[in-house]
């Protein structure tokens, strides 16, 4: 079992509009993907796609302003099955962003290119609670070419 | 154990300018940190210095453009005793780079911290040689405030 990690800090008073950001469908569209629909709510599930494909989460928990945890339950065969958990904490004026894409089964190519996608959208997010602007897909950074 | 693991593509016609990136103490000045020096070839040490610290790289292997080797013997304690691999692939006008930082002992919050900066340096090799400028440190992109 390998999993991909990682962590930004955003700079922000509070965990609130970090934690709206990733339990909202306005919020995760500013950020990951202009095509995200469904239900965010604990239980429901949420359809984000992209130019290439997609993924369905259903959303396990909301703890507000602390931990979002979602399981894909549709997509890649790699990725269905796998977690995605976001833990927050406030330190001074940043929201420390803990990210955590758990229960892949082998350390293929694609989960190496899914590593270094994330940290994009991490700054994406980043980005959109800063600036208030993010880079979600179909305007995402572009890691390979074509992506 | 676990692993930082990333790709990225970059948009030059063969590998040899990403792995003269990798090889050399010019090549990696222009994408890690300005302050690289050391002995670049096979069995010397590269001394990588930051604003807050560093790292010294052994040079393990040079496989022509190919595969590159480091294995971390000063740093933070951390660091010390993993490994860096380079993998270069040519897939058509791309080189792919696959790349694994392994041996981390315990999936630290520091842990989370460098594989996404490391998805930010992968990012300025690929920018360096696409474009001929890069984002080394003390020009490194931000992923959190401070960083």
């Amino acid at each position: 079992m390998v999993d991909i990690l990682h962590r930004v800090g955003v700079k922000t008073p509070s965990p609130e509009k970090v934690y709206e950001a990733l339990t909202t469908v306005d919020g995760l569209a500013g950020w990951w993907t202009d095509d995200t629909t469904g239900d965010a709510d604990v239980g429901g599930v949420i359809a984000f796609r992209f130019p290439p494909g997609g993924f369905d989460m259903e959303v396990i928990e909301h703890r507000p302003s602390e931990h979002v945890s979602w399981k894909v339950v549709d997509g890649p065969e790699e990725w269905v099955g796998t977690t995605v958990d976001w833990e927050l904490r406030q330190d001074d004026e940043m929201t420390i962003v803990l990210f955590k894409h758990q229960g892949w089964k082998e350390p293929v190519e694609f989960m190496h290119h899914c590593s270094t996608k994330w940290a994009t959208y991490l700054m994406s997010l980043k980005s959109l609670v800063e600036t208030g602007t993010g880079a979600p897909s179909p305007r995402d950074v572009r890691i390979a070419f074509p992506d």
